[in-house]
């Protein structure tokens, strides 16, 4: 037995098995996830897992690494936001969005850290020894909504657009100034004497941090674009571009210490349209199929760990503080929002109810993301006490909040998104008024984000596309692809169904003279037949005829490893039939 | 800057990006591939590399580390080998290709290993410290055919397919043997003297690895295939499992020191048409693609690997033992070849032919196997003469081997692979045949193939398929199921074409006269149609009228993380389309 030599993968590859069956597990016993939100039970599952490892070995679980989280863990998840992201919604509120992630985001760091900085003055409650900067530090973590969190919750409780963006959006920004922040104060604690022009430094870093994560991922963006463009001859490793350029924008934003977050998710954004212009239909396929199969994966350890990781002796309890810690989480986030959305609802007409607000509030969902931050903090004599506190914030807003959101939306009727996606006609109308209301915003002279978008839409149609594009002679509006989207699913749908162009062949072998009838020839044949022969003979024959109709084709090209089957001139081989169809006829 | 935090996923990025644009860069200049395989092609890359990093650090640039090689970068390769496998001509062939690899592979071990001592003991050529024991490790590393550089290169030639899995399944099978030799030796290296018993322990040792390597592959296949059973749900991690189970088995056997070429082998075969009937049809789209993907990957970065690992300070050099080296493995296998077909073809009615006995005797290429091994030799002073002799064998086979095998392909006028796979009517035809041998065995009393064949049908049908398929109810034969992609495929097709319904519904908008003429309106209505109205305005029209037709559809269900757009019930929409068509009509 050579168990060193296979140790790293193999153990890898049973925590993924083990998330993998968990969720299976989860879904095959239906009403549990119902009730329960998935995030929750995973928690439940790493708990009882760190359990089991902490009886058998007598010392603490493993807790989850700092690096794995933010170097393979948290991407996948990211990326799959970004590229996944309805992009209308989130432009439209992207204001609101950046207001509820910077400001809110400052405010309640300072809101939390000093009012745990007035706890600690308390002498009865034993905290002296935090100063305000340490207070300010666990603020700076303990602020920040986790995107991972709340898309796991908010995804299964299916409110409106508009408030699901504001949340996620804010969840996924203000990682920007978590970073600012979390970074100053850290080495604020670190230095000896602050002088005020490193404050200033910490409010220009903002910018810093957050645009270079900008530009980062969108050079990356626009660079995997450009290089699928030649990726015709080899669709096969077309998937892998998505997945190493969004990769390594988001690496290369962390080696500068800009938002990797938000580098990544400009990158998923910004290559999006292109790529998927691109590459084949298949690669498409792969690429959202493998997103999404590996975000859930991803999704699902964090939970895990993050009830393996709660298991041990880490903790320092302190009664007064961990309780005060979630109350003012609570409190601030709640003035947070109503003083904002006050500002906001004064400069729109689509204001935000106080429903939408409470639930807004009640979303700020702490997850990983503050977990792994505050293992990451230096070493002092209360981070055990931080990292009780932030474990108890965490689990108190994944299983209180999180399991009671879901009552609480029913209850207050909050608007739910609308169950079915728009219609053509309803697209139709919708891109007709932005073009009109593109043109009174320019002459009106007030450049409004529907002017912004014209003008960003002629950029790109007139040098980006051209750059970016493979075949820009034939520019596809996007009507017309999901007209051809439609289309094929229809056609698979007509083909699973069994009535693809069969019917003139069965019936004028079988009852020739009801052909020149009318036009709905087929209806009455069909009945007259299925009153003639009963329903399986006549799956039977129709089988029959269909593979001899067939017979002409053949079953796919020769095999070869680098190519998939079907890959080859589908066009080419679709004229050929229709020649012959024509020809038979 | 703080690269060191993400160095390691940055550098594994950046190599695999490498690697991509480099296959990029090969097809987008079209001659090359056709004269130089892409194997040599990226050696030469990697020989770049390795200079320039050789140049610029002015010390020997790191070579592969085994580890990585064995754990990492082969099982893709061989997991896509063995599930894309075309498992009726191995099966045919597996007697030819199981004496190839265990008694040719033995055969050239001692014959290069014996040779090799002999030229030792030249006094001129200064190599009589090199023992009989350390000749017989190096033959037994030496001989193997490597599966990689035989894909690369046999997917290229295109050879017909009984002489294409002689040569690749001895290379997969061969992995047993060479396991067990060079453990053998290099155990006996170790040991201060040799019993007996040991010997025969080693010849036992052939049957343990072997079996326990397919024992452990089908046993992890059969669970894999068990789990996708009750992903219904969860359709997003189907892929998952494919890859983890495949990956587990690799692991399992390797820690065992059982063959993991052979267990992944196994369980990707056994596996396959069970999570094929399983899984969804997007599911299996991404685990195809991906797994091409993947193992294109691989493949790449391992020649790089070998060429950036060729430059360095790691050889000694001594021009009698190297070329004998290269010469011996060469004289070896054609008389291996040779022998073994000798005794093949008597027992056989379908004879190998002088002329694939040559392309199976120059299709011995070595490549990375040999060469992680050689690494992995534990230190003495004459390691390095075995790298240089190992670098020199691998270049030789896969530079002018793998160059001047093509055109010998053509001169020699080796019969080719078919260029299209066989009808449905000859695949009917094949099946037919099989039972009626079947049949006749029984009668005879003659236990071949057919006969076994056909009791594992029967197992299958009678006992497995119950226990891994989901709806075994509705067992679907594979020609019932290649119908069923014929017709999506088809569908698809005529998607793409325009030609799907929308027949019907604009002839008798523009032109109702037409209608009742006779059953070969169609035709006669779009020649008429064309007469009078231009192409583009022709397709504008049919494009408004199918955008209007299809306006009670929706564009797709609301978005949902865990979710693929279209995985949502299609028979149930398929039906309401063809209820609303009905009442149309």
């Amino acid at each position: 037995l050579d168990y060193q030599h296979v140790q790293v993968p193999f153990e890898i590859t049973l925590w993924i098995m083990l998330a993998s069956l968990a969720k299976i597990g989860f879904h095959l016993y239906n009403k549990l996830p119902s009730v329960v939100p998935e995030s929750c039970l995973l928690i439940f599952v790493g708990l009882i897992m760190g359990g089991i490892i902490y009886g058998l070995n007598d010392r603490s679980p493993p807790v989850m690494d700092s690096d794995i989280f933010f170097l393979y863990l948290l991407p996948p998840i990211v990326l799959d936001a970004g590229y996944f992201m309805p992009s209308r919604p989130f432009f439209e509120n992207i204001g609101t969005i950046l207001l509820y992630a910077v400001v809110g985001t400052i405010w309640n760091v300072f809101g939390i850290g000093f009012s745990l900085y007035g706890i600690c003055q308390v002498k009865a409650f034993q905290l002296q020894d935090v100063s305000l900067l340490h207070n300010l530090l666990f603020g700076s973590l303990i602020a920040a909504v986790d995107p991972v969190a709340v898309l796991a919750v908010f995804e299964e409780i299916h409110v409106n657009e508009k408030l699901h963006i504001l949340v996620f959006g804010e969840s996924l920004l203000n990682d920007a100034v978590t970073v600012v922040l979390y970074k100053l104060f850290r080495s604020f604690c670190e230095m000896p004497t602050i002088k005020s022009v490193d404050v200033f430094a910490g409010v220009g870093k903002f910018f810093v941090v957050g645009l270079g994560g900008v530009l980062v991922g969108l050079s990356f963006g626009f660079t995997a674009a450009f290089t699928t463009r030649f990726t015709k001859d080899i669709r096969v490793i077309e998937p892998l571009f998505v997945f190493l350029y969004s990769y390594l924008s988001y690496l290369t934003a962390e080696m500068f210490h800009l938002s990797g977050i938000v580098a990544i998710i400009s990158c998923a954004m910004g290559m999006k349209r292109y790529v998927e212009a691109n590459i084949s239909l298949k690669s498409h396929t792969t690429v959202k199929y493998f997103m999404k199969m590996w975000s859930s994966v991803s999704d699902t350890l964090i939970f895990i760990f993050l009830g393996v990781s709660t298991i041990g002796e880490n903790h320092e309890w302190n009664w007064p503080y961990i309780c005060f810690t979630v109350i003012f989480c609570l409190i601030w986030r709640a003035l947070g929002v109503l003083v904002l959305t006050f500002f906001v609802n004064r400069f729109h007409v689509n204001t935000i109810t106080s429903k939408d607000q409470f639930i807004i509030a009640y979303g700020g969902l702490r997850g990983a993301i503050c977990f792994s931050l505050v293992f990451l903090l230096p070493d002092f004599h209360r981070k055990k006490l931080f990292i009780a506190a932030t474990t108890v914030v965490i689990l108190f807003t994944v299983f209180i909040q999180g399991m009671t959101i879901r009552p609480l939306v029913d209850l207050l009727a909050v608007k739910r998104k609308r169950e079915s996606a728009p219609t053509v006609g309803e697209q139709i109308h919708i891109r007709f008024l932005d073009h009109l209301l593109a043109g009174i915003e320019d002459i009106s002279g007030h450049w409004g984000q529907y002017y912004w978008k014209d003008k960003l839409e002629n950029f790109n149609s007139k040098y980006l596309q051209k750059i970016l594009l493979r075949e820009y002679d034939q520019p596809k509006s996007s009507i017309v692809l999901l007209y051809e989207k439609l289309e094929r699913k229809h056609a698979i749908e007509l083909a699973q169904a069994g009535q693809l162009g069969h019917g003139p062949a069965h019936p004028s072998f079988l009852c020739p003279a009801f052909l020149c009838s009318s036009s709905d020839r087929t209806v009455i044949t069909d009945q007259k037949l299925e009153d003639t022969l009963n329903p399986d003979a006549l799956d039977n024959m129709q089988e029959i005829l269909a593979r001899n109709l067939y017979r002409i084709r053949r079953t796919g090209p020769a095999y070869n490893r680098h190519t998939l089957p079907g890959d080859s001139e589908p066009t080419e081989q679709a004229k050929e039939i229709l020649i012959l169809r024509h020809k038979s006829l």
